[in-house]
């Protein structure tokens, strides 16, 4: 597959990924207001349907990772050349940013805005490493035991369950987390809170391969 | 698969299909008056079960297109006849306002309702670009991966997700669209706003039959 | 598979399934009384979670009918005998009733109620008609293609979307609908109403296998 | 395998799913205090889909029990060996353990907490024996027909429907009873009511193995 087709896969699947997660926020606090528990519920929904979709169409294009904890994993296990790795967060980045920006011109909405919503301390921060872990060490075991189309139904599956059970609300994702920093919607993050989350991602990823290194040996 | 059947198994479908939103919106309204978003929440379910359902049953019989947009994209890339298309569009339409008026009998309603719900704005047509955009690349990419059967699980979580993140709550289909102009109640819009609504729809379903092309390639 | 076996698979799947739905409908009661339109969604879901399990368990046994309508329809077409379809249904209804009993167990209530929640009039009566038709539409295209397991998926899809959009909430099953007249809470009916919503369970039944014929032709 | 990482797999996924059950019900808490009903629902989809995954990774490595009441039922019918079930169910209650641990250090509650919420009763324990009898069902099932991966929606699929339609919410796991002994937030049981809901839990689990013994026959 040529790298073109690959960018651009990772570009419209970040998009629409991160569109889905701000678009659906917005929504929920539109139609209720005061009822956080069902705006999270409506959002993680919509999130998890999109994610699932994504995965499906472009796994056979890119491998639909979306995420540069997950390329910069397969970089360091040799999966992905290096330079095709910068690509790929690039335009996951890019993508992110985008897809916030379509979010907020759906709901009329200025296209890039600034929230004061601050995330972060030592709980959301072991959140976003279980987040983060747990996604990496699906991705990783599916992969290693030749199963990796399953990962359009488990990796949502595991984000669904991590929205509500770890208690940053599963970013998971550090170009989703920079695309989220673009809104004051629902789903925002304040700026100043995102080298924080990237960096407990960062962490999650690694132990989350170390695990599945663990649980399947090195012979599997 | 004789032509007559694949009317019936499109004027059916469609017809199922609008019931389903019509009257899933009905019954939120009167168990839930003031509660918007569970409303939605409850019309979304039970619009993709239902949709699902009847993609896997009618798939092997007509192709399950059910929507105007869809078809049209199949008669251009000439996967079927204009005189079969034209027979297509014709019963999606009549079964759309079947379907409405069904969900109108089942709630002891007026047959044939008139609402004033304006619906449109530049947002919202973003919105049914978006979701139409969508859904097309969603069909167009399984099926030139050879993974048709499987539109019966992506296409309905796309429209999951799809309620929720784009502004207009996608309708992405002017069959349907039609049919929700017949009824007042939860899921209804203004018969003056269906022709840009349409418009946006068909806009859309290029974008999204572009995106695929862009994306496989021309010799998948 | 011995009768023996497969009336005591119908028995239990019958019982389980109605536990379900009479008991969800008890704790949607217990812990939220004001917000019908949530009960019925936590109702829906525990429904059709259990109906796929006993589907996909006793599909193997019995055949997964827990529905004197499927089994009617069966009958008819040939594929049991009289005698065992007798026995059939006589478990589905036996069952059907034990598990009321069983859902009043748990939740400590007196074992055999009455209600006086009268259901029916023209509205919900169309709507048993529709919500049984397209089950045994379901069924029927489902068997006749030769993707009788995936009943366990499309069966519960179907009742997930027709708890909703139809005016009834979708019993579509005399067993149930037996089972459901000895209970005074959520998902009780007025044993008076009982006859008229097994009647149209019945017409709807006729309509939903002839409408798998027309769909899918003699030959097929 | 050897039997390090099939412990470690059980000790892992025990404490995955416990802190999902643990995690997701502080944060039903916190988002929505009013509503328990939505918090169970939120609840339940966060623990199931969580489960489904674990299962679906973990399944090869150890088996996927995280109860045990399944490994003794194993240990029982001679598909594990007596040591290796006391190791099983050692690090099944250390996990429980681990995963209220960790819940309580994402939402920087103080990690081990002593609850007041009695619970039990008659028709709990009923509830925790119906639970728990269908929980092995689908397991003896599944396994005795060949079917075993599909374990990894079915248990989910009966948990989804258990947590509602059971008056006890379906904790239908001994492991997973223990370790929500350590905490006071919404999932919490007073460690004196843990004995007899591991009891009943037990007789469930013979319950639902003979009921496979008897539906499927001896000699299937």
């Amino acid at each position: 597959m040529p790298l073109g087709r690959r960018i651009a896969a990772e570009t419209v699947g970040t998009g629409v990924l991160v569109a889905a997660v701000v678009g659906s926020g917005i929504m929920g606090q539109v139609l209720a207001p005061d009822q956080v528990l069902l705006q999270l519920l409506c959002n993680a929904f919509a999130t998890v349907a999109v994610l699932g979709v994504l995965i499906a169409l472009m796994g056979a294009v890119s491998g639909a990772h979306f995420n540069p904890a997950v390329t910069l994993a397969d970089a360091i296990t040799g999966r992905i050349t290096w330079s095709a790795a910068s690509a790929y967060i690039g335009s996951q980045l890019f993508g992110g940013c985008l897809g916030t920006i379509l979010a907020h011109a759906m709901f009329e909405q200025p296209l890039v805005q600034w929230t004061g919503k601050t995330r972060g301390g030592f709980g959301q921060l072991i959140g976003e490493v279980v987040a983060t872990a747990g996604l990496l060490l699906v991705i990783a075991m599916l992969v290693r035991t030749g199963r990796g189309p399953l990962a359009a139904v488990m990796v949502p599956a595991w984000i669904l369950g991590a929205y509500f059970f770890t208690s940053s609300t599963s970013f998971a994702n550090p170009a989703v987390t920079v695309g989220r920093a673009l809104t004051g919607s629902f789903a925002g993050i304040d700026p100043a809170s995102v080298p924080a989350f990237v960096a407990a991602q960062l962490v999650g990823a690694v132990i989350g391969v170390g695990l599945a290194a663990l649980l399947l040996g090195k012979d599997t």
